[in-house]
């Protein structure tokens, strides 16, 4: 169960299938020459493996348990939570100007991929302080500022958010909890929470809960609810740690994975809450946070994938059973075609996953914020689903193996369940790309990629034979892929919007398909070129793509064609009875 | 967490998808006039929901224990085969001649699939001694199956295959179990087994493993295998129960799924052990079931997929939450565009899936054992991977409820996920589905298949339009289908045994959409013609098949065009540096 940080992978995505001079040009970051590229991924690469990923497989045996008002994390979690923050690893996406190392977001999906794979349900952790550090540091006065970053910056104390409710889920406009003003500048919030990630645990001295609720005269729906900070300690005016606040975690839920991630059902009743932002306008204080929590969730499922590959590729090598086509003998089973074929289609997705996540990163670090929303969904969901199928696979790879706990994949495969599901359902995400980000600008923003990636033909085209490097089959994949993507656009953003609901998931399908090997054949391309040895390799990876896995989106284009008729044909009520 | 078994749809599809006339006619079985058929189904579908299903759950929950040589299966488990037994219901498919109810296996998909949504670990146990009690009715001599056969028909005593070492799975060839002749006419067998399902268990008297074994002077590999029966209880000549015999279960595995099924490591020490068939021929005589076991697990897949698929379905209608297009306020999410087109989509693959195993049972019925031969790798891998795509989605579908163990979901995702492994993985399906079946005998079964549903297409047209009745997109698209089954066909028949073998899981994904959505499209065409009420309803499915999921054949045969040079394309042991 060791695993092996994939930083030539990434490595050589960031070099060629991210513009890093471009957006250290924007000047809103850091500067990151390419020996400190390496020390922070070498280093990231090094904690993950070292710190994260021994006990991943304890905190799935050994779930964080509830007793009298307190959680305990899973054996080992409080101690490598501990290396987290000497490291200062929390800081690295923030911003320099809280107190952040002020690296470009590519850079810390690269990083945060390494993290997750090695151990996803602590990984949460971070994620979560990281969401809660940008909402309080957009929206809260700067009294609240100066009293909760820096500790968070630190990682001393952690962030939850409390959105869920039974009854508010996908959608949160329904929040029944109640924020009731104290008059003294504090709110008394009342309410149960559920699948709270991380709401409670002994990591850290104080985690800081950014909890929506609704003002009692504010109207209903999403337009009246507001956000609020309780901290599960009040702070005291200089600083050190007051009485407990009135909430406390009642349950912890027994989950299919991520069992070393405490999910709490957290119960608030009166605890002390201080305003961010706006009143009524928490949704939105949510919301700015939303891109960049989907993209890390489509990360976890390139991380879990790849953890789940490594696995699978390494048993594929150890494992002798049966006589492959043209030799003699037992032989490793990597040597039968199909196992060769899983191991092959597993890493092209995973490579052209984590090519979306990346750039959906660049588009955000280089303030191309329509394309940041566009990729967005795109990356949550095909990620996330990949991430599923990848895992899968990789229990097949093993056969019976793979269906006993103790050999580590059952763990990836129920781990990896959850991305599809939260921070919005990739159902939601469908919706999201199509709604939002395609027809409400009239499908400007996909334009505009589709004709950057077709400028990236001639990239390959160019590419190609170089090195004896033979991209051509990219290329004319690519050519075909992006006919069949803009053909799509133009059927959805004519589409009625139950035409265009019904085929959201396909559209959302054929868009990775065809964008995830169309950069990375323009990535390859961009590595023969300047000559990079590895370019040889990825090229066997953008070909199977090419080859395999782009030409499926003519099928989908089939599907999008049809509309909603073959969804709504059906009676509605008579499936239960058939 | 109720089933309610789907008697109309497979009612459906056996009075208009299997051609049960032709099959009484063979004078192979006891006659099911429609009344007595729907007895038995309706008999099935009360004792598998009243008895199997609510116990399903808890068998999740409480797995069996192991304790001094002895396994107790999960509670409940005893008392509910108790009932098994109690209602013959062993005996469904066992034929007449040996005290079997003699119906055929087409009705015994049925009233299995039945069984195994209510409780697919119970399910396996019966199972198990259908195949053993069929291995020693063809192989053993008339005095071990006077011993054996009338208790295990009655399911008193059940059956389990000791087949699995350590270094034999997939490829049995290398098994080393020591078998030495006692010169009593008894040998005795020494070794480790692993992966025994239901190899021990308090539920019935005894158990009888069928154990392959090698015996000192036999040669090496796979045509040095005999194969052995080992009661638990040794029998004495007057039928009564003698002692334990040298054989226990000392280890329990740990298992993602199927958690009320226990499987048990065996440990042989001189076991008493009785010669089944010839020596070295005991491969041979496990083949002989190895059809039936198949098409059991594909059975399997659609089962499980089905009790999701309801899970889904029911939590679709009660959970409220956002506005689906053109409503005003909250609405079930079954409203909104993205969760009905999951719903219709489950529904579809699992009636596509459901068709293919009843045409294979079919065929075996019709003693076409070539046809027989064809489908039934695709029934299994078809049926086995619907199922775990249908139980990924019904996950889905509940959100974050199905990612919390209680509701149930997570447990048919994980119990599914055992059906592409077991029996052959699906990987060894599609080389057997290329290699023995097709082009074995040079493609003629296949092109007979798709010649009869060639045939099928001018069924569909002809019921195109009746009842008002539109199946026009079915035609047209088995027309489609068809043509590019034909043509794959031809590229695997002509292809080297490394090209067929790389595309072969794509050639057998390929073949199950189109003969799955061909055979759905004519079942409903007959329904329409011999005036089913259903068939509206039907056709709904035959068509949303025929205008989303048929259409994919496209994108497979191109991958298939390609061959194995995308696989081979990477080198080997660069996979793991990237």
């Amino acid at each position: 169960m060791s695993f092996t940080p994939p930083v030539n992978a990434i490595g050589y995505l960031l070099r060629h299938g991210v513009d890093l001079d471009a957006i250290g040009q924007t000047g809103s970051f850091e500067d990151t020459p390419p020996d400190l590229l390496d020390a922070i991924l070498g280093g990231a690469a090094d904690f993950a493996r070292d710190v994260f990923a021994p006990i991943n497989w304890d905190g799935d045996q050994n779930p964080a348990t509830l007793e009298d008002g307190n959680v305990t994390a899973s054996p080992g979690f409080k101690s490598a939570y501990k290396q987290f923050v000497d490291g200062a690893w929390q800081t690295v996406a923030l911003p320099a100007e809280i107190g952040g190392m002020g690296l470009p977001s590519t850079v810390s999906v690269a990083t945060n991929e390494m993290l997750y794979a090695a151990n996803m349900a602590l990984g949460l952790c971070p994620m979560l302080t990281s969401s809660a550090i940008k909402a309080i540091d957009a929206h809260a006065s700067d009294a609240l500022k100066t009293t909760y970053l820096p500790k968070m910056l630190a990682g001393e104390w952690t962030g939850a958010m409390c959105l869920t409710e039974p009854q508010a889920g996908s959608d949160l406009g329904p929040v029944r909890s109640k924020a009731v003003d104290n008059g003294d500048g504090t709110y008394a919030i009342s309410g149960q929470k559920i699948y709270i990630t991380w709401g409670d645990h002994d990591c850290a001295d104080n985690i800081i809960h950014l909890v929506l609720a609704r003002l009692p005269d504010s109207p209903a729906g999403s337009r009246g609810i507001s956000l609020f900070i309780c901290p599960k300690y009040l702070v005291n005016e200089d600083g050190s740690l007051g009485d407990r606040n009135d909430f406390q975690p009642i349950g912890l839920e027994h989950k299919l994975g991520i069992h070393g991630s405490p999910t709490c059902t957290m119960e608030f009743s009166g605890a002390t809450g201080y305003l961010v932002g706006e009143v009524n306008r928490g949704l939105a204080s949510m919301f700015i946070m939303m891109n960049e929590a989907r993209l890390f969730v489509g990360v976890q499922g390139v991380a879990i994938g790849e953890r789940a590959y490594q696995a699978a590729l390494q048993y594929a090598h150890d494992r002798v059973q049966g006589v492959p086509p043209g030799q003699e003998a037992g032989a490793p089973i990597i040597d039968h075609p199909d196992v060769r074929r899983m191991l092959i289609d597993m890493k092209a997705k995973l490579m052209g996953a984590r090519s979306i996540c990346l750039a959906t990163a660049e588009a955000g670090d280089l303030g191309n914020h329509a394309r940041e929303g566009l990729l967005t969904p795109i990356a949550k969901a095909y990620g996330s689903d990949t991430g599923v199928d990848v895992s899968s696979v990789a229990v097949q790879i093993h056969g019976g193996m793979g269906f006993v706990e103790e050999t580590g994949a059952a763990q990836h495969y129920r781990d990896s369940r959850i991305a599809p599901i939260y921070e919005g359902t990739n159902g939601i995400q469908a919706m999201d790309l199509i709604g939002r980000k395609l027809r409400r600008d009239g499908g400007e923003a996909m334009r505009d990629l589709i004709a950057e990636l077709r400028d990236g033909v001639k990239t390959v085209q160019g590419a190609s034979g170089q090195g004896g490097v033979d991209l051509s089959v990219c290329a004319a994949a690519m050519e075909q892929g992006l006919e069949t993507l803009t053909t799509a656009t133009d059927i959805i953003l004519s589409a009625t919007d139950v035409d265009a609901l019904g085929v959201a998931t396909t559209y959302l399908e054929l868009c990775a398909k065809v964008i995830s090997g169309s950069l990375l054949a323009r990535t390859v391309a961009r590595g023969v070129v300047a000559g990079d040895e590895q370019s040889a390799a990825m090229a066997s990876l953008a070909r199977y793509h090419a080859l395999r896995i782009m030409p499926t989106a003519g099928g989908l284009l089939i599907s999008i064609r049809a509309g909603a008729d073959p969804i709504y044909d059906f009676p509605r009520d008579q499936l239960a009875d058939l």
